[in-house]
């Protein structure tokens, strides 16, 4: 059901000739008027135009539409391609007779080549016209690209409901990564409530998600609120549902990472706060080495602490205690007699889970990282 | 000749049984007496024992030996791995009677496991015994790790010579990265003189080299100036030889990367400045989608531009033009029709140049990068 579960939304999903023919390649999700929306954003400096133009469309924390496409993410277009995102947002005002301010961009694709945007405006009256509240799976597989399922989650409240959907693939080191995702609700809520949980519930879900160590040029996450269920939700339960479908969203990813064979969480315990947690939890699963060495089901801890050591934060190189599927492998930086075979064995089988304590203070993070195939290296050195 | 090449030291390659029987893994290269030294190392937080104890032995500026070995890199060992570099040291100055702070310590090899002593104390006299001025290539084959050829560079000056040996292969991202290097002149020079250059020369050669992106706890360049010519160089002239020297080895290290295949020269220009336009060109070549095109020969320059905007340097995602091996493939962010067909020809026969202007202003820098290929990671992944 997905982004349409919430009432208030309608989604479409429709084939615009950007990817092969037939392939749908262009979602809309739109409320019946304009509501209150937020949004999270790639913080990659080579920021795609459709990421520029959400970003100010969004400064009257309002919105009434967005509309997505795979197949070209309109990233490294210079000012054409912040013309073409402009058209988008034009043409699906036009059609759905509302504010050009009030409709989102995303795309996601390909950096490089010009986004083909008569193909997108001659297709977007066709994607309004098919609007209607049971199109979820229609708009999530429209924004597809080399994901291999589509990815929808939903949350039930307290008298409301939260959707979502969302790709991701590959280029997904969030911060955020090439992954968009649209996130919807019928409870009434505030833009400043919306932006204050989506920012925190993100830092804890999509943002702790490495598939490859590359942030993307297109990453957004857009939350809306049509409020038709006329319940003003409890924030904390609010924001704890919506982390479910956050983390559910971004699990999914993860699974579906560019020909990756397992998920590894990485729990990063004893930072000197959360953030720095993350940060080297990120750090860490940044390095190929660590990520090759989760391919092989490899307790290598020792690539565990250079990488922690490569970034600027602050970790404590004798200090680290280091388990994967809870056997512990090192104490304090050094290593232990630990049954290798055993561990071996279990790690071979398929998701495992890394604990790493950096013995530096009390902040904690959770990482989902994807392991380094030969697929994946033979999968993206292909010349399109 | 690598070390010895310059008057005034001596080597010795010898095996200590830290790797497989009868392999070379421990060296040493001592001067007559104690003499100007200078080093640089590695920024890994995780920075193993012997990086420590060097910088702290080379805190008077004179070293009379280095002793080093492979096989295991004494690093995410703790107080225990520090006691061991410490005996090195210390069995090396006895057996050549020097002070212990005048030998300088150097490991590299699997971090984690302990590093033994034993077998490494009861080698050092045997390596001291067989210490000579011909003895610079068993030396560096002493260095090798996953190393397949020994890396020596000499450079001869006026009236005086410039030696090095180096091993690489991956943990390459200098920082330093998982390099040693040792480079000796009998040119009469002021450690103050040698440290200037050394970092300066060090920042345009080993430090401009990316095999893999991670940056090692090992890293270590040592630099000793004998005087045994009786020559003051001339500074200019010398500082360029050490540059000569020091790119050589820098390239046999990216010739030689773990299982690379090519060597990709990657010029940044139009940079803020020249250290910003370093970070640049490494941030980029970071990126495994980057290094995964470089593999298959493709000239997606659009993964340059993300990536170069995932740091945390200014770039300008619309003026960035991209070249390779001299062919346009975009300008001012907006993709050129160009020979494609062409291009991907050369570009799949082997090492090329991309050149990329990032349109902030006159830095530049030259990154010599490896590609990632499918290789890499299944030998990475393979538990020891």
């Amino acid at each position: 059901m997905s982004v349409v579960a919430p009432f208030g939304f309608e989604a479409a999903g429709v084939s615009a000739g950007i990817k092969k023919p037939g392939e749908k390649d262009l979602a809309v999700v739109a409320a019946a008027g304009p509501v209150a929306a937020a949004g999270i954003f790639t913080r990659n400096r080579s920021a795609a135009a459709p990421v520029l133009l959400s970003r100010h469309h969004l400064r009257d924390h309002q919105a009434r539409a967005i509309v997505l496409n795979s197949g070209c993410a309109n990233a490294g277009t210079g000012s054409a391609g912040e013309k073409a995102a402009l058209a988008m947002a034009q043409a699906t005002a036009e059609g759905l007779g509302c504010r050009v301010p009030d409709v989102l961009v995303a795309s996601t694709g390909p950096i490089g080549p010009p986004l083909p945007i008569d193909h997108i405006c001659n297709a977007i009256p066709d994607a309004i016209g098919a609007l209607n509240d049971q199109s979820g799976t229609e708009a999530a597989t429209a924004i597809m690209t080399t994901d291999t399922v589509n990815k929808e989650a939903t949350a039930v409240g307290s008298g409301y409901v939260i959707g979502g959907m969302a790709k991701g693939a590959a280029m997904v080191r969030p911060d955020m990564a090439t992954m968009l995702a649209v996130l919807t609700t019928d409870a009434v809520l505030s833009w400043q409530a919306l932006e204050t949980m989506l920012r925190r519930v993100g830092d804890k879900t999509f943002n702790c998600l490495n598939i490859d160590g590359c942030p993307s040029t297109n990453d957004s996450v857009f939350l809306l609120a049509s409020g038709a269920a006329g319940v003003r939700p409890d924030l904390e339960e609010f924001e704890q549902r919506l982390h479910d479908v956050c983390l559910d969203l971004a699990l999914q990813m993860a699974r579906d990472g560019e020909m990756t064979d397992r998920v590894i969480t990485v729990n990063v315990r004893g930072a000197v706060n959360d953030a720095i947690a993350r940060e080297i939890g990120r750090t860490m699963t940044d390095s190929d080495l660590v990520r090759a060495s989760f391919y092989g089901g490899d307790p290598n801890w020792g690539r565990l602490l250079a990488a922690a050591g490569a970034g600027p934060f602050p970790v404590n190189p004798n200090a680290m205690t280091v388990s994967y599927n809870g056997v512990e492998v090192a104490r304090n930086s050094v290593q232990l007699d630990y049954a290798r075979n055993a561990l071996l064995a279990t790690l071979r089988q398929g998701d495992f889970s890394v604990d790493v304590e950096v013995g530096t203070g009390e902040g904690q993070a959770t990482i989902y990282a994807c392991d380094l195939t030969p697929g994946y290296v033979t999968f993206n050195s292909e010349p399109s």
